[in-house]
């Protein structure tokens, strides 16, 4: 069932720079940072659509999740970081309505997740690095738009008479918001349900004393008194927080990823992706480091972005996100190791061992944010264990992400008989710092109701285990010899490529996120899910639907059956 | 855009009785009750396919509701049920693939959550009844029909070298488990998610040993040892129960309900329904008791479904899998109450008074299943709060589950002058007996994250709160005067009626389950939306879909993107 739904949608490009950016602005004052957001209406990514009342396509995304990295790393100074509009009345409009009319399903949806884990981001650096968001929304802000600011930890409202919040989706476009508004508006600002139901209908949205006493937002501040109460705001966020408070701290750059993209082939330093489009697989090794572990913090502030972990989660994180827009049909990622497992665990434990400091810090919160992006990926995870590899702590997380793992049983007899055979580790970086959306570690998640078999892992931590051992204790999936491997892991990956695309997406999303729930989750699973049933519908997608019919002049029909 | 998908499905009725069941038989032993299934295969509800292998249908569901509601009220006797097989090799094969294949989209998902309902009501009974379910399953039990022992309280396998529990839904049909077989999997019985996951690829299941060993089933049992073995852990379970252990103790007869069916009006003792098709909506009325509760428990007994509280919830539960299964574009419920709120108060009183008497709690209980069943409809739901009503306690949790109320400020001055102002009052029932599947209460869940406010509302329990106080207490929406009642309850009705049904449905969805997550709720929303998106994608109920092609023996053809 081909179709040329994507021949419209360019290959994508994660890397940018400040000084490249079009819609966004980046400027720091001391302890406190400034996003404006001023988007190029001509600058869209996709031709075909304006960009006008600073609305947002993927390219404007792109800027804002660089500027967002670029804050915790370069700048440990900043403190708060105010979130803001250039424009004259308008904050942000939201998503483009054009673009996402005539953008074809997986693009949307694809353009949904990654705008929702850069707001994540945005909360995890409030959270996480001491770096709070302050929404100065200084005009309307409107679906996406209320959304980023919803996604900050402070929410100010310009009180003009004519400024709002609103999510308009629902009354004008048929679909829901797709970047956690109806989670956020509930479960973080604990709008009452009621209240909330309301607000979603009203496209005008809701202003002034009443968006307060709703808890739409924070405080609304009359004009003349806005610019100097969005400085102290700023400068009551910079104070509580927990960023180190000496101006002497320095920042590393992000330098440039050296990365080579071929039809075939991705690769970078650690990490390289063989595309194989006649079996719909990406064949993904991550090295581990070639040489001991620095000593000392210091080493690591001076090797920066050479930093191996952090180097390693960069380029793990681009091509996650180059895989995930720019090669829909290749529907599974099989995930090896290459290296030496003492060297890996030596850099976790370097990390761990300072994690007070700001940047390792930071470098173990973004593997985690990474690691993250990788379990809300809609395509099939594989871990082959196999002789020379190195998953152990840090690494270990891939084959733990992985919807089934496979570990080599001894040798390869023929071709290497005199190998080491593969060992799994686990390390401290698997019993907590690295937790998923659902708050659990991939090792709680997997052995969810299980304690005994927990603890039981926990108790090696630091061993080798070999592919018996792994498997006994539940850390693998399956343990074939050298006679079966081949037979087993060929079925394994042509079986996935057989099934339903959308079958699989729906298992995995489920099987990922076992046990408990948060916010997190709740706008990855169950949001996510209803508005990708949405999109799909005719009432919203078809020729006569509400997000075709926008701004024509003609109402949308609706089949009116309630599903 | 109408369409004439639901042409061919009849008006369904849910009301059926033992003497009538065409699929299950219903039998019981003293404290050890045992269902029977044994479809008819030419006994569909809908012309077009045979309910071959115990597969079922919508029709086959309504009658295994029936005999779990009759077990739990007619037969207090009954400690232990056993769910089996009454065909050779064969358990049950799960929903039938011809049946859904066949079924418009909003059928298809109607008929899951139904189904899910029913599933959930085992698990309930087996929780809060003392009626534990043991899946005996001596046969292949596939898809929908593992589902069904998965909501059993222990499952014995048949080990007989062909009988498996399989989830082939995704390999053979491109389409997940429709009712919550991938959250019990894991959540429920703690299959790693590794080996969930193979289990679900795997079309034939698993059997034997290893179902034991992977948690998929409690225990693999011999057939020589068959028969003795269930009897035994059902005396086990039984023995375990806390039903009451009297053989004296006599159940109540669910007598065939007063129900008055035309096109424009369903009606019924306690509750009438009148249908606007061209508003699209139905405007429903619950009546209150006409009388003081009666004196005493016994008293109850005597009346049996006559009883108020029981009488109500039957025509309740009725309606709404009525109005959800034949009514498709009436996308708008309005409720009323007509009452007095003190005899409402006098019966749930007497109800909690006696709430370990095993009728007041099976009672209790089914008013808790029957407002789970509301929170899950996809209709807007819209309560109107007059003079003469009554909503308090139970008849209150009407107006909490709504999306909205309105409540009258005063009364209608030229219509009613002298009339009482309408009052809403809170009880007991509203502070814990009737939670939601998400575990909260209404109220707990409408004041998340607001203490105070829920502490604000508990203090004034009894107290008949008129509408500035129930306004400015958050107990409702909005609390208009007359002078602006019509005009703003027909915006809010006409303008629910423009919208997306879709995107209602997904917003509904979203807010009505604010705050934590259970099985249930995951199930309902992560699940059924992952479904329902499915349900609707080409690759699975397009003409070259999964779900169109099976049993032709042609291959379904994919598009092979993965969204």
């Amino acid at each position: 069932m081909p179709d040329d739904e994507t021949a419209s949608t360019p290959r994508v490009d994660f890397q940018v720079h400040p000084s490249r950016y079009r819609h966004w602005r980046l400027t720091t004052d001391g302890p406190v940072a400034t996003l404006t957001l001023d988007v190029d209406e001509r600058g869209g990514l996709v031709p075909g659509y304006e960009l006008k009342l600073n609305s947002y396509d993927l390219g404007v995304d792109i800027e804002l999740y660089d500027a967002v990295q670029r804050l915790r790393f370069s700048h440990p100074e900043v403190r708060a970081v105010i979130v803001t509009s250039g424009k004259e009345k308008v904050f942000c409009a939201g998503a483009n309505i054009r673009m996402l009319a005539a953008s074809p399903h997986p693009w949307k949806v694809n353009f949904c997740k990654f705008t929702n884990e850069t707001r994540n981001g945005i909360e995890d650096a409030t959270a996480g690095s001491g770096q709070a968001y302050l929404a100065a929304v200084n005009g309307t802000a409107s679906g996406g738009g209320y959304e980023l600011a919803l996604a900050c930890e402070h929410i100010m409202l310009i009180d003009d008479r004519s400024s709002a919040v609103a999510l308009p989706e629902l009354p004008l476009l048929g679909v829901l918001p797709g970047t956690g508004g109806l989670t956020r508006v509930t479960d973080k600002r604990h709008v009452r349900r009621d209240l909330a139901d309301y607000f979603a209908t009203k496209s005008e949205g809701i202003g002034g004393r009443k968006a307060v006493q709703w808890r739409l937002v924070d405080e609304a501040v009359p004009r003349a008194a806005w610019e100097q109460t969005v400085a102290e705001r700023a400068a009551e966020l910079a104070g509580r927080s927990t960023r180190p408070a000496s101006t002497a701290v320095r920042g590393i750059e992000l330098t440039p990823l050296p990365k080579i993209r071929t039809g075939a082939e991705i690769s970078y330093s650690s990490v390289t992706a063989s595309l194989d489009r006649e079996r719909g697989v990406v064949e993904i090794t991550v090295s581990g480091p070639e040489a001991a572990a620095p000593d000392g913090i210091a080493a690591v502030h001076r090797q920066g972005a050479g930093f191996w972990t952090l180097a390693m989660t960069r380029e793990l994180d681009d091509l996650i996100l180059d895989l995930r827009t720019n090669e829909l049909e290749l529907g599974t990622w099989v995930f090896r190791t290459r290296g030496h497992a003492d060297l890996v665990l030596g850099y976790d434990r370097l990390l761990l061992d300072h994690a007070d400091d700001w940047l390792a810090n930071e470098i173990i919160s973004y593997l985690k944010r990474t690691l993250k992006r990788l379990d809300v990926t809609s395509r099939s995870l594989l871990a082959l264990i196999g002789p020379g590899s190195c998953f152990a702590g840090s690494l270990l997380e891939l084959a733990l992400a992985a919807d089934r793992s496979y570990q080599l049983a001894g040798v390869f007899e023929e071709a290497d008989p005199g190998a080491e055979p593969a060992a799994v580790t686990v390390g401290p970086m698997n019993l907590g710092p690295l937790p998923m959306g659902n708050g659990l570690t991939r090792l709680q998640t997997r052995y969810l109701g299980d304690d005994k078999g927990l603890a039981a892992v926990e108790k090696v931590t630091g061993e080798p285990l070999q592919a018996e051992d792994a498997e006994r204790l539940g850390l693998v999936t399956f343990a074939p010899d050298d006679i079966d491997w081949d037979e087993e892991v060929r079925i394994a990956i042509e079986e996935r490529a057989s099934f339903s695309p959308d079958a699989l997406s729906g298992m995995e999303a489920n099987y990922r996120f076992a046990g408990p729930e948060t916010m997190e989750t709740k706008i990855f699973g169950r949001l996510t899910a209803w508005q990708n049933w949405i999109f799909n519908r005719p009432n919203a997608a078809g020729p006569d639907g509400a997000l075709r019919r926008f701004g024509t002049g003609q109402r949308a029909r609706f089949d009116r059956k309630r599903v």
